[in-house]
């Protein structure tokens, strides 16, 4: 993070607060991000951060549609070269391996996706990128629910023992063929 | 809560600043809690609240261990009227029903588990709860992930629509038979 006064060029000046803002998140979560101090941080003044994000919500949610963009495109990387199992393995260890920014990413989605289209594009292109050609609807969101879990499970270090990537994966197959109805 | 001077029997006091504790963390988070802020809330002093927890980290292993130990109970409850389908249903519903007390559980959970014995204890027989009878172990922990993973992304509003009853229903259902290594 640049902290000179050099003059930034408008998309560079996004660019820089949106990293700035980035490097806050990893560190103390979005509790510890302000307009004020990402500017600060990206070496300019609060006015004119202000004329690229109208506050912290559409900052957090510009950084957030950043980063469903990039996850959308591990996904589909994965895709190509590991079917269902390759994309849910490529979602955990993205979770781990920036938890400040999978934390962002899901906390508070749905009120920041209602209010910034840009978001609410970015995260849907992200999940349909995960989906890939899983056969139902709720295979689908099966599928989602549980790498999303076991990624939550091993931030929180709740599973005992043994190396991430072991249980990654030995966990993360390619899914069974249709459940039946409970 | 209790804002009288009035004196507590010992075990009454603990239970006091647990409950203390657990509203303020249902409230605002872990981030919310000290030891302090809780001894005022349960109109005692600090001194008294440190007879009793010798520090913050102490006081939210002891409630994250009452809250391991009634997901231990609601799990057993679940299984014995609804199986697999049954305990899951109920791990992500307990979830819903207080988003704070759910977070507050596993955040942090690894490190104050290897230092509080009552916490890993609680929490171990919560997981045991919720296992059931399921087969081999990775089903087991594959079922444990995809109902976390279901309690998260229904606590963030990341799934579209629909009522979260009728998606918990549709989605946790009884597990497929052993899913083929990939």
């Amino acid at each position: 993070m640049s902290t000179s006064n050099r003059p930034y060029h408008h998309g560079d000046l996004r660019a820089a607060l949106l990293d700035a803002a980035d490097a806050l998140v990893e560190k103390g979560g979005d509790g510890a991000v302000s307009l004020r101090e990402v500017a600060r941080a990206a070496g300019v003044s609060a006015t004119a951060a202000y004329r690229h994000f109208t506050d912290k919500e559409a900052l957090l949610a510009a950084l957030s549609a950043r980063h469903f963009r990039d996850f959308g495109a591990a996904l589909g990387a994965a895709d190509t070269a590991g079917g269902m199992a390759g994309r849910g393995r490529a979602y955990v260890r993205f979770a781990l391996a920036r938890p400040g920014r999978f934390r962002l990413m899901f906390s508070g989605l749905r009120a920041r996706s209602a209010a910034h289209p840009e978001l609410r594009e970015a995260s849907c292109a992200a999940f349909e990128a995960l989906r890939g050609a899983a056969g139902s609807e709720d295979a689908a969101l099966r599928a989602w629910a549980f790498v999303h879990g076991l990624a939550h499970l091993l931030l929180d270090g709740a599973l005992q023992g043994g190396d991430e990537e072991a249980v990654i994966a030995r966990l993360v197959t390619e899914p069974p063929p249709a459940r039946g109805g409970g």
